[in-house]
């Protein structure tokens, strides 16, 4: 069985899992269905991602089936921006809950620590940036503990078992830990060896905080988007380095790249619409990197951060990870 | 006369001070005096920096001998770490306003967003970070919400004409914006051509709120520290680019590393203890780097920040910028 992570929550999560950001709705159902076939327990979504009923026909199909039980699943979502304001939280979680046809969340993070004006679903939905670089972003007046109290209550009512954070700075957490009445589970943040983020991973390692990577490919995650930084890049499967390193394993240079992350002990949710790449990946945990390779791969750092929205759109008016 | 940075709280800030950090005490009366002959007018002190009670005493010469009035000087301080908690801001304000015998500052900034546990002055003062890398180091309850709160009182009784911040992150300011009742005046950095800092330069532009550089020459303010990679790198003064620059300019290399920050709209406090370098740093606002120029230093972005305590000592009990 692939490994697990115990949280300060109490419960088990599997340290590798599947990645639904960007998984189209034509073929998630069948991926997630797909992906639990070959192993994936955990799913890792966002109502941002707008493929949370989807998501949820591949897991039900895959339990009608018999392939698993609700209770082996590890199911992940978000707290999107526009619905930070306290009493806003417990429905867009119920919401999102009926969309994948669940009762209960595993773990519900906060996606982004920053608090936009309420949208109605019925007005927009799934919501995401949205932002045309012209009209006007307005912030919501919800500070980070109004919105962490409410995530607070989602545990009291079971609606979620654990709660969470993502791409939160040091000094924001820092903060946050003053008033947590529940401490946050895990913290979800970009990271690949071109941004190794040690002081961050430091600080939720000894507060009890685990630690999921996203975009453990680096740039390759952001092409799509047209990032000229992301498309100038060597990716890094193809860096020769990785890949002499890969050689030395007989394993392909994804596999070293997730293994370096889950090494320094923390989770993965790498994304595939590929069986093979699938199984590839969850097998990434079935070796072991030496500590001189581990610590080569960190020498790529360069605190290169490709998830930010100035890479999006051309914009002074959200700022992210300044 | 030097120019001078409306605030947000309608004050009128000098764009270039003088900055007190690591002024020997046995000097420290002398070249503030020194420095008010020379022509300052801000002062940028904080209790940490051990020597408010000598700085004090250059005010009070150079106001004795009618070399400048009280109101025609902007004396900056800050709150230390072990000072958060909301019922010891206004009584260590009070104390920092009687060591330098003033009755008011002109601006009173939150030092860093790291809350700790209290200690009386009775017991260290100076405070200082004090850490052996061995010892506990103890975070206090107060939120920075808190912290603010009893700083906006400051404000109210007169104590502080402005409050701001220093060495903050774009989140955690994002955060505060939703709660301040008195907005931050303003947020002092380090920044230098190997710390641009431009998102979050963005983020106080558009929220109104002036940025203070502090640290300017880069990895010099940090050579007494035996930081390994201050140590290992070329001053800034002393990098060809940067002299090609200055002898096109006919100014010495730090007035370029000076109007470098002022043109991109900072206040900055470079200490000097020679009385011709303080004047030097003075001039350097009257000329004009081009475009082209400025943007060759901003090239130098490398990401370095050399003032974060792990940088001062091992430990993995204080994180400030992850």
């Amino acid at each position: 069985m692939a490994p697990v992570i115990k949280l300060n929550s109490g419960y088990d999560m599997p340290q590798v899992g599947f990645g639904l950001w960007k998984v189209d709705n034509a073929v998630c159902a069948d991926v997630v269905y797909k992906a639990i076939k070959a192993g994936y327990r955990l799913f890792d979504g966002a109502c941002d991602y707008g493929n949370e009923v989807e998501c949820g026909k591949g897991v039900a199909r895959a339990i009608q089936e018999g392939l698993v039980k609700r209770e082996e699943l590890f199911i992940v979502s978000k707290l999107w921006n526009t619905f930070h304001d306290g009493d806003r939280v417990e429905p867009i979680v119920r919401k999102q809950l009926a969309d994948w046809g669940l009762d209960y969340f595993d773990l519900y993070l906060i996606h982004f620590p920053v608090a936009l004006e309420y949208v109605d679903p019925s007005v927009r939905y799934p919501p995401g940036w949205h932002y045309d670089g012209k009209s006007e972003i307005r912030p919501s007046k919800a500070t980070i503990q109004e919105t962490w109290t409410a995530m607070e209550s989602l545990v009291d009512k079971g609606l979620s078992k654990s709660i969470g954070i993502s791409n939160f700075q040091g000094q924001l957490i820092y903060d946050m830990l003053r008033y947590a009445r529940i401490r946050p589970a895990t913290l979800q943040i970009e990271h690949h060896p071109y941004l190794v983020q040690e002081e961050l991973i430091k600080l939720a390692k000894r507060e009890g905080i685990a630690v999921t990577a996203y975009s453990s490919f680096g740039p390759a995650s952001f092409l799509e988007f047209n990032m000229k930084h992301a498309t100038a890049m060597t990716p890094l499967i193809e860096d020769e380095k990785i890949k002499a390193i890969a050689a030395k394993y007989n394993r392909p240079p994804s596999e070293i790249l997730l293994r370096w992350a889950t090494q320094r002990g923390l989770a993965i949710i790498p994304k595939t619409t590929r069986e093979e790449i699938m199984k590839s990946n969850l097998r990434s945990v079935e070796f072991d990197l030496s500590q001189e390779d581990i610590d080569a791969i960190s020498a790529f750092d360069r605190g290169i951060r490709f998830n930010q929205p100035s890479n999006y759109f051309e914009t002074d008016q959200l700022w992210i990870f300044g």
